[in-house]
């Protein structure tokens, strides 16, 4: 029986490039690259194929996955002829896209909660499936303020019933999920299922979750990066970083608000593998010639024997979509296997793929991929 | 009963910067800082201490340790005031320099030998030292062809005794060190060492020895970031390298016979991380007005999902011998305790500190880390 | 008969900088270079020597100039000896700093005025000085609301009598500046000369004036590169730029008010030359690990025939101090002569010197250089 | 009546660029970007318009045009779908490409040459063209040895009807295309035209010639940036640059003899405007995965005020071939005009737009450009 993915933010750049791509895997247009657990390491673990994966989600956009396919083409992200090749496959999964959810009255939470489980469970008995792994990869939200509700299920199932936001979209989505028996995973920085509330019921449940925000640019770096000076006894006095995206993420975090979220989920690694805060910025800066492009600069200054003042920079020029699409697929892949083996709550033996991984204090991308590794083997 | 440390290339920036440096950590003056051994992990070893080491060594040159400090004082590799502050200890050390060898006729290679030997002999016991650690740390060498007398002890000595040179100075060196039971370091990409009939050598006389050619600039940055194309599953499809330098070492390796041994050593890592020939070249060129400082500029291309082309490049700005001279201390220490402890032959744990690791596979920095605090830990 | 320079911020980096340097060019000390002015094209000019230049000034600051020099040698702006050896014209000029004035109440600012002119014609009287050229290298103020006073000399003159501010600092010195007959230079970004009503006061007083917001770094190459584009047609779609700096400065322009004025004098080049707006962020950002250093990193989009993108990068590390310094001397020099032979009022044809260059709407670096060239011939 | 233009090396990525562009702005389906004649200065020039441009040429490869825009389209040379829809100037060009000539025994260069400018003229006359400008966009070729017949027409004349080879292809096309009557434009840094006897035969011919090597990217950029160092009396210490380049062309200059070409005409720029050699090396690198993309990185050493050392670092990231095609239109309208208006020999005035130009020793950008745009007013 195959495996479901339900992309919230199914329309996003994100999202058609791990539909698109998953098509042209399966037909054999294209190599692996990217996918972690395409690997030979991986081999043992049990993993469900990705050529037996089935795509819907939840959207609030309109646009039909086959055009957005062929503007991320224009874009340079996909090849130019691939979304002609696979439009069969778009075409089904733009089939099981439904209307998300925003932010503002429309009925209270718990009502909203039931629909949007009940379009997860429809996707799961309509087209047969084992099992349904939610993935947010909708627009970053801004950080939302505490509510006494957020500690506790209980005193969220109630809120939920009265009119009014208790929740962020992100946070609902979770909750529908959880509430669908599927497997979850917080691909942004949003809020999403980080609430010991939903924690509290993804364990009930019998469901395992993973988060948040996935480590594709700057931060990958940083976290290959920072050990080597850690290693070495060098001091890290300085680690300042611009960086320059376009596209729809790009547009999104050039709102302070939304940027807050993705800051604060950058600035976790550097503290946590030196041991010490570090000075220097975090700029997000939105250049729309980019398109779905991300540059990212970085400049470093470390202290080195005796006291002589160091530089090292970087410039890392990455396709943001290309670098997301394939951790989508792996996530996927070792969570729904998870789920199989019945693990529960959150799983941070996958915080190698994230820049604020829950559950787990290791930043160290070597280390990660150690973890990532042995518990991969426990599924086996 | 303190251990020695004799310097071949004495009155080199590496050197004057390693004594000087040391100097400063024994009167208080400046932090340990870039110095591996010092950190919490090693403090069980039972590594001899930094403020015990004594120092001499073999050079060609002439100019006076104080005189070479004040130099690099004034170019910013040791802070201003410091070698007027040790003067002392750099007098010291100063008279226990003797001079080196060059190639070319002067007496049999076996006289050379016994007489260097007798140099470091001499020096253990006037100085009543528990043993003494040598460490290459002269001008690189040309690479040099094979002779059949390489590869077994009974044939070089033989040889040795003819007149001619059978070896090339940095391996005459090794010789005589391990002839006069010292555990030796090759720090630099010079042949030294790295003879089969000298391997039997330094297992006839019970000392360790470890190089080759320390990891201290762009081939460090190189072993920390390639495992993270590898993890990742990311296509590496070239990577090019620009070194420009100055100082002694950039006058040395503006000579392509001697670059090209430098060459060789830094293109090993890659390869060997990444499993496959990797497209691109290294440069090495003299930019006088560098001085001990070096600029390396690395740019990468890689593969990412579905085929599309990203760019990596970074820029490192270092002082060479701030970089190596803690690594120097740090190696002492290490092989000293091996010493100690018994380990004969080839140590290949200390492969963490090598572009060109003798008898060790692995050339990912963390692995090698992981590998050495491993090795520490049975010091103890 | 000699030039006096009056420096507003006179135990500032870039002041000091200015009278250690000229104290070494006085002594045969050090050649002059960056100073524009030394080159053959300015010989004819009657330019008054640097030699001849006799330093005052004013500052709420009250570390000596001899220990802010040595600071200066420290972080590697001056050489390490330098501070020693011209000590004695470092306590003469310090002996003709005066205290300052800061916004807030200190009876009214026509009283102030007064007691900064006093100040500057003293010092005129005392040294024997054919004239005396003020120069502001103050801390960089905020923009100022407008006033109504601003516009007119006779207002303005009524307003400084009631209590109250109606003029930033930097204005107010220029304002004593000019009615002490003094010539004029704004440095920095800060309101200062730029003023109707002190443009009023210039012309009926017979002095000239120049401003603002000297150009040494990011604007500088900015001025440069940007014409390239523009005359090959390619057009320049996003440039961002991220600013790095410890110092002094570095710590003032970190305050958002401060570094506001900064980044409004920054960014007028770049559409001035273009002929059109474009996309992208400046950032100023304080990094104090890298005292008197300024990096910044540019990043450029571009497209190019049949609309194909392309990007150029720099990175720029100049010690900020040093450029600034020859500058100072070249400006006195110039307006000094312009003062001598009879030119009232602003001075466009220094706009080579500035990022927002007063009376001139040319930002193209070669143009201003041509424009600056032709112009000094004249005073020939 | 139109214009033609005869391209050598037809067949390459900057000839299939500049035929499938000019079909292009014909068709309104793209605006002139990077075309500098298309720029309001140059409007009364009276310059040939590039719609009215009729293609043909000289190759020695057989891919067909249409065939050699697709593979442009797949890198991204050139839009996706533009080969599609200028398929038809493509096939009119393409019928017009005759087979060029290479070294070796194939008849006298009398007899090859004679053929060649038949080519020529029976392309001008069947498409019934005012005049047909010649432009060497073939690949480069090594530096030839001096030969006595190079200085001398006459000489020249008599040597070319015995067997052997005493002009390179480049000069061989350049004598055919003087003999023909055309204008010719040395786009490369091959020998070409710029021999003495060549010269002697366009001034008896009265036809004008211009080269050599287009200035596309680092020397571009080198020759705006110089003069800033230049003007602000700051000391460039050294300029050191790599090049990395895949294509056709990054091919043929990984053979050391043709990069040395390439080499000499790069490195003329910086003595020409700084007055003093400079230290440093360029490298050219072949890295096949990038395409027709290029990227430079160049580094830069300056001392400014004190003798302070500071460092510029720029990454140039172009496309090559767009970056030449409307060059190579501006240069056929520039001489084509210039021999309707009579000039003969060489052409210093377009040395803007080249690497090495000839007959100029003037290398500062802007002011090629105002010699440029003067020299264009008298076309008028
Ligand atoms: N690409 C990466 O490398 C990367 C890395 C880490 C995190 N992310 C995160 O992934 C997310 C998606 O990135 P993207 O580039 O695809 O962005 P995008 O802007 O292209 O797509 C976001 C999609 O979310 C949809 N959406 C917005 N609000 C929604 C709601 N309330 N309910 C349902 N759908 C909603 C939008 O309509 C859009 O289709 C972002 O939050 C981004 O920060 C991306
Ligand atoms: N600094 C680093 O980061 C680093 C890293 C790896 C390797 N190394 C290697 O370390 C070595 C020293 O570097 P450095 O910067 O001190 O160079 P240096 O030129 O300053 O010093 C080399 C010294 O070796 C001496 N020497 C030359 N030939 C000799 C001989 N035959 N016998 C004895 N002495 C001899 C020279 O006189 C000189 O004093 C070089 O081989 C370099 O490649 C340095
Ligand atoms: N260095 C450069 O390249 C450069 C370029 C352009 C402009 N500037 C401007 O030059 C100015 C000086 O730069 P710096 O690096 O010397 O800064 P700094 O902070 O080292 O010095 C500023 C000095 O101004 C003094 N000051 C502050 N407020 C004052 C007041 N009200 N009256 C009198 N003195 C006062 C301070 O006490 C200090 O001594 C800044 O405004 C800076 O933005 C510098
Ligand atoms: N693109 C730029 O920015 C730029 C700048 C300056 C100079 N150039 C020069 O322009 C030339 C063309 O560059 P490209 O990228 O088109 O190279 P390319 O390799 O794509 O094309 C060269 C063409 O010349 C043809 N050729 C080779 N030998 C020939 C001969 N003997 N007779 C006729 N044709 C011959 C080849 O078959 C090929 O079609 C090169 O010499 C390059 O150095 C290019
Ligand atoms: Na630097
Ligand atoms: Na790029």
């Amino acid at each position: 029986m195959d495996v479901g993915v339900w992309l919230v933010g199914a329309r996003g750049s994100v999202a058609t490039t791990v539909i698109t791509g998953a098509a042209a895997l399966r037909a054999g247009l294209a190599a692996p690259i990217g996918c972690v657990t395409e690997q030979p390491g991986f081999a043992e673990a049990g993993l469900p194929p990705i050529r037996g994966l089935v795509f819907g989600g939840h959207d609030i956009a309109g646009t039909p996955l086959p055009k957005r396919a062929e503007e991320l083409a224009l874009a340079g992200v996909v090849p130019a002829r691939l979304p002609e090749l696979v439009r069969q496959d778009l075409e089904e999964a733009d089939a099981e896209i439904r209307p998300g959810v925003t932010p503002g009255p429309a009925g209270t939470q718990a009502e909203q909660a039931r629909r949007l489980a009940d379009d997860i469970t429809g996707f799961r008995e309509r087209r047969g499936l084992a099992r349904v792994v939610v993935v947010h990869v909708a627009s970053t939200e801004p950080p939302v303020p505490a509510h006494p509700a957020h500690g506790d299920l209980a005193a969220l199932t109630e809120a939920l019933e009265r009119p009014g936001d208790v929740l962020p979209p992100s946070s609902l989505y979770a909750y529908a999920a959880l509430r669908a028996g599927c497997a979850y995973v917080d691909f942004t920085p949003s809020t999403g299922v980080s609430l010991p509330a939903l924690d509290e019921l993804a364990r009930a449940q019998g469901v395992p979750y993973a988060g948040r925000d996935a480590k594709t640019g700057e931060t990958l770096v940083k976290t290959a990066l920072a050990p080597m000076f850690a290693d070495r006894a060098l001091a890290v006095r300085s680690w300042s970083g611009t960086n320059l995206l376009g596209g729809g993420d790009g547009a999104t975090l050039a709102d302070p608000a939304a940027g807050e979220s993705k800051k604060i989920s950058k600035d976790r690694a550097l503290p946590g593998i030196l041991g010490h805060p570090v000075e220097g910025q975090t700029h997000i800066d939105h250049v729309s010639h980019l398109g779905d492009w991300k540059t990212a600069w970085d400049h470093i200054t470390f202290e080195g024997f005796l006291g002589v003042r160091m530089t090292m920079q970087f410039t890392w020029q990455g396709c943001d979509s290309a670098l997301a699409a394939p951790l989508v697929l792996d996530l996927v892949r070792l969570i729904a296997r998870a789920h199989e083996r019945g693990h529960a709550g959150a799983v941070p033996e996958l915080g190698f793929f994230f820049k604020d991984p829950i559950g787990q204090e290791e930043h160290r991308l070597h280390a990660q991929y150690d973890l990532l590794r042995a518990w991969a083997r426990t599924l086996a």
